[in-house]
């Protein structure tokens, strides 16, 4: 059980998800003597859960292939993931190294026919509630096409997490008019625009507009994706920062924040980054949710709670379903019109 | 004059920027039936300006292609640059079209030997003070050379702005561990790391270490720096919303404003964009500084600012130094070990 806290942080969480979700199952795979004893201060969590013992563990600091090599079937890690693809878990939930579980989700999983490479999407809160960004950094370098899966995903995603009907989906760009975007993003906007396809394309977004809440949907390659997820996450830190040294230098701001106390908790839990903690790897015949390694109880049952909604609502048919339109729809295209296909 | 305000903005904030800098003189280049009465208001500017009459401006919608077609040579942003070229000039500021004001700087300035195409760098505010993030969109698909150049550019812009000996670069990257960075961005750390460059040379970065200020120069290339820099925007309008929404919901919170308001003078002061208005495109032989074309007078006054502190300190010369020393070492690595050069 991986993270950078192990059991200690998941057995916690999973009591907490256990409490919010009646319905939930667990099942854990990691090492039982370190397992049962934590669950047992959690009777009510522990009457529904199993652990399967395996003293196999990917480290945070193994690099992926190693992982595959020395890991692979008796590694914690690998074992969730073949309880999804076996069809005794509906979802496998995992704080441990990201890299890894990515390649193992692949190798174990498979991905959805069509899908060249999983995206990790992740959900953002927003002036207007949450958005879904995805690739946060599971496929870096992506071109067009990948775009326009991503695209065709995580709109599958946000109708299931969000009840929305028409989710609106923004592909991001930057706004320098010598240089609107590069190649494959324009590629990608003018294929979501004319290719017909069953979702609400709402055209480019820069930014500034994740944090707006312009789209439910931001599309985006994994490296920038990363790369505005960490900036927003230090920015936000920055700020707090900012407050906290402001509230603190004067005897009037100490009064001050006492009075506003309730306002500042309002504040301090619409910024808690553990309420948004847990992103999906998409693309994948199953459903693989990333919880951040540091997080705690808390952060870890948001993520379990992430992937009960999900597994709920049928996300994996949603997804699979929008693939697959895509697909069928490509292939004939490309039998009407060989040349399209090479455009 | 461009900008979304035009003189209106331009005139008042010079006059900012007059008081605080006694020793700037000023030539505008506009409509001088729009700028004198303007100027009239404020004598002490007046006093140290010159007014170059012309009707033709660049527009905020042209593209960069129709600007040079239209705007070259009888524009008012084509003839701030010629003063810069000119030596009658030490800086251009520009409120305007971006991408019209690269194309131009590019033509009327030239590239820097060896430089291929210029980076607009931005000031960023950190937890530490201020940071130099480049290029937040001038170029996009910048290679590992380009990043090399930015680094060398950045660092010299940093040594001008910062008054340090030593400034840090680091290389703006992701930490997934599958995928660590782009192929061109592995490459530029390692000519950053192993090329023998006079520069204090970090390492990688992640998005959440600008705002902490862990290095003093961010290098990136400019679709994800762009990405970086509105997506931080947005997160910090969206949490200064969040507090504002917290602070009136109810009669405590509204006291404790009143009695912490100075600590929130001090927040939003921190939080000011318009302080760290202005990028500066580097590459160019000339200082061309970009305000942003939304700000106010106090904001376009922020952009001359660090104009003038660039232009006393020495930018060009630093910057071209720098340059220079690089293409020199590689010039005759080259002759040395002709293979190198193709690496």
């Amino acid at each position: 059980m991986g993270g950078d806290f192990g059991p200690s942080v998941v057995v916690p969480g999973c009591a907490i998800a256990r409490e919010r979700y009646p319905d939930c199952r667990f099942v854990f795979f990691g090492d039982a003597s370190e397992v049962r004893p934590l669950l047992a201060r959690h009777p009510a969590l522990e009457a529904v859960a199993e652990v399967e013992h395996t003293d196999v563990a990917v480290r945070m600091e193994d690099k992926p292939s190693q992982a595959l090599r020395q890991g692979r079937r008796r590694s914690s890690m690998w074992m969730a993931l073949e309880a999804v693809k076996t069809g005794r878990a509906d979802m496998a939930v995992s704080a441990g190294n990201t890299g890894a579980l990515m390649a193992m989700s692949k190798l174990c999983l498979r991905m959805m026919p069509g899908i060249e490479r999983p995206a990790l999407a992740a959900i953002w809160p927003t002036l207007r509630g949450e958005s879904i960004v995805l690739d946060v950094g599971a496929t870096i370098g992506a071109d067009a096409e990948q775009l326009v899966s991503f695209a065709l995903m995580g709109e599958a995603m946000a109708r299931a997490l969000f009840s929305l009907k028409r989710p609106t989906v923004g592909l991001l760009n930057i706004g320098v008019e010598e240089v609107k975007g590069l190649e494959y993003v324009r590629a990608a906007g003018q294929m979501l625009r004319e290719g017909g396809l069953p979702i609400a394309y709402a055209g480019f977004i820069e930014g500034d507009d994740i944090g707006k809440g312009t789209v439910d949907v931001v599309v985006t390659e994994g490296f920038s994706g990363n790369i505005a997820l960490k900036t927003a996450e230090g920015t936000a830190k920055q700020i707090a920062q900012y407050l906290r040294d402001a509230m603190g230098r004067s005897l009037f701001s100490k009064i001050g924040f006492l009075f506003a106390k309730g306002a500042f908790d309002t504040l301090k839990e619409k910024m808690d980054p553990r309420k948004s903690n847990g992103g999906v790897f998409l693309g994948l015949n199953g459903l693989v949710v990333k919880s951040h390694g540091g997080t705690d109880a808390e952060g870890y049952a948001a993520a379990v709670a992430l992937g009960h909604h999900l597994a709920r609502n049928g996300l994996m048919k949603k997804v699979a379903d929008s693939v697959d339109h895509y697909q069928k729809d490509r292939a004939s295209a490309q039998e009407q019109h060989p040349e399209v296909a090479h455009s």
